[in-house]
């Protein structure tokens, strides 16, 4: 593991070079702050590194890649921007969120900046049009998965189309719609243009698209276990978000739900429908989640799909790179289970 | 100028057609109603009709220009969703403002889809690099401008940022730079997009940036001596809208200033920065700027402009097409003078 944090780290600084460069274009001198804030937050970069070692596994070069990987996770902090808003969220990764910080306005006019700079980095790859295609079909399905996210939440708002809209039972495949464009698109997209920045052939391009929608499905999967069931210092915050936030998406309150005894189900849906559950509630209802099968489920689930994924690897000719990417895989699944 | 009313008609109702095609694609079922909902609001779809016209004047057909020609009004349409966000806009064109209707997170979620209907259009395009480089520095200028705009509002806010940013004079350069992004850009754009689509020569290319540049900055001084001095029937709302908006960016507004005396002038910054100007105060207003003699500077600014866009067109093929721009520029001058 130590290996694929430093595969991480020296290709994270490469691309948060290369983000800065791009972000720059057409920023006049008093808008950059505002633009650099929400990448200088940090992030594990995990999109971009699998851009780069995918290109690397098909026979290209870091140089290669570097532009569309720094796109490719200028696209994840345009959508955290974004989101932040939707979500009317103060603080990421201990820092004020851009619009918290300049105001909704400027989050506005930084949101619009970031996918100009995204299409500087598209101008900026081997294969623009390629690119392009996937990029603007991938920020389409990102747009799709936040407006579900928005229709699965249980709390009633303010906003009558959103009231008129919701969805007051979401179903298992209604969900997992959602997290494949909510988060598996986004990375089967990062690890589809790794390969067409080594100009790989189709066969290998269809391979990183299996590889990246199986890992990113896993990746989500992990996540909703980890919300609920990691301890709270190593998630670095609260557990149970989910549940305080109202979502009835998250795939093991989902699996849960049909298990659970009637008074259960209807005391869980009681607290998830609830303005400001009490922690109390909030415990209590994640030692009723972890009574089900559910979580069991859950991780049989995801260790297909890092099966599935890590066999997509097969026919990629640089072996070095594709054990990095099987060991980043188990990376990004080991963390929760 | 009813031939020219004709043309934008026949333009307008083909450019309507490419835009729901291109915003249909990638839209769920349901998400359909909210993205048609701005270009559903209708338009004199100007831009377009100049990508179009262009393209011909340079020897090329509407078939050649018709997908940029969606895309550049999208680009508009674009804006103004988040123009309407940004400025708490409620009513555009006699109908709910996107937002308004579908609540700030699908305004946003939107804003966001029109983005890539805009990419669609620069793939169907005959040249995608040539046009995407353009789209790309477009936006980000109409970002900048967007940016002064709101910084050059004369009333304080509530955004902590915006008001240590906040420019509490406006010179004319200052202006000038703002409408340049906000308005001349797009209209450049539109202009010079509409020769690479004709595959037309870089002089071309260069004349028509020339075109677009100095109409675009006509068509914004025209909107400014309309906002002041039409008659509201035929504005078809309040004139002095830019006093009740507590906007110094206003050119007549601006040269009229150093021509008042320092009473007058003391008075009429007092009305620009009070919150809610009573209408016998905006009359007043009005009335001072009518006195001095900057809407006659204003007015032979835009005269030359008008002129040095005529000159412009000296050298592309097509006379009866190069007609159409020259009456189309006094069409968009007339409004007002």
């Amino acid at each position: 593991m130590a290996d694929i944090l430093q595969v991480l780290g020296d290709i994270g600084s490469r691309v948060d070079e290369k983000m800065l460069e791009l972000l720059a274009v057409g920023a006049s001198k008093d808008f950059q702050e505002v633009v650099i804030h929400q990448v200088q937050a940090g992030g594990k970069r995990i999109r971009p590194a699998l851009t780069i070692l995918f290109c690397e596994a098909a026979g290209g070069t870091i140089e290669n890649a570097l532009s569309t990987a720094a796109g490719i996770e200028l696209i994840h902090n345009y959508s955290l921007i974004l989101d932040d808003i939707i979500d009317d969220a103060d603080v990421r990764r201990n820092l004020p969120t851009t619009w918290k910080k300049f105001g909704l306005n400027f989050g506005i006019l930084a949101s619009t900046h970031y996918r100009e700079a995204i299409e500087e980095a598209i101008l900026q790859s081997p294969n623009p049009l390629a690119i392009s295609r996937i990029v603007a079909d991938t920020i389409r399905e990102l747009v799709e998965g936040e407006r579900l996210d928005i229709l699965f939440e249980q709390l009633p708002g303010t906003e009558e189309y959103t009231e008129k809209h919701r969805y007051h039972d979401v179903t298992l495949e209604d969900y997992e719609t959602m997290i494949g464009n909510k988060t598996a698109a986004l990375i089967r997209a990062a690890c589809e243009t790794g390969v067409i920045c080594a100009n790989g052939s189709a066969a290998l391009q269809t391979a990183a698209r299996d590889f990246g929608w199986n890992a990113g499905i896993a990746f989500q999967l992990a996540d909703d276990m980890l919300d609920l069931f990691a301890e709270e210092t190593k998630l670095g915050k609260k557990s149970g978000k989910d549940i305080y936030e109202h979502k009835l998406g998250n795939t093991v309150i989902l699996n849960a739900l049909p298990l659970l005894s009637e008074k259960n189900r209807t005391y869980t849906l009681k607290i998830l429908r609830s303005e400001k559950p009490s922690d109390a509630d909030v415990r209590k209802v994640i030692g009723l989640l972890k009574e089900t099968k559910a979580s069991q489920i859950v991780e049989k689930e995801a260790a297909k799909l890092v099966n599935d994924a890590k066999n997509a690897l097969d026919n990629f000719p640089n072996k070095e790179k594709t054990k990095l990417l099987a060991t980043l895989v188990d990376f990004i699944y080991q963390r929760s289970f």
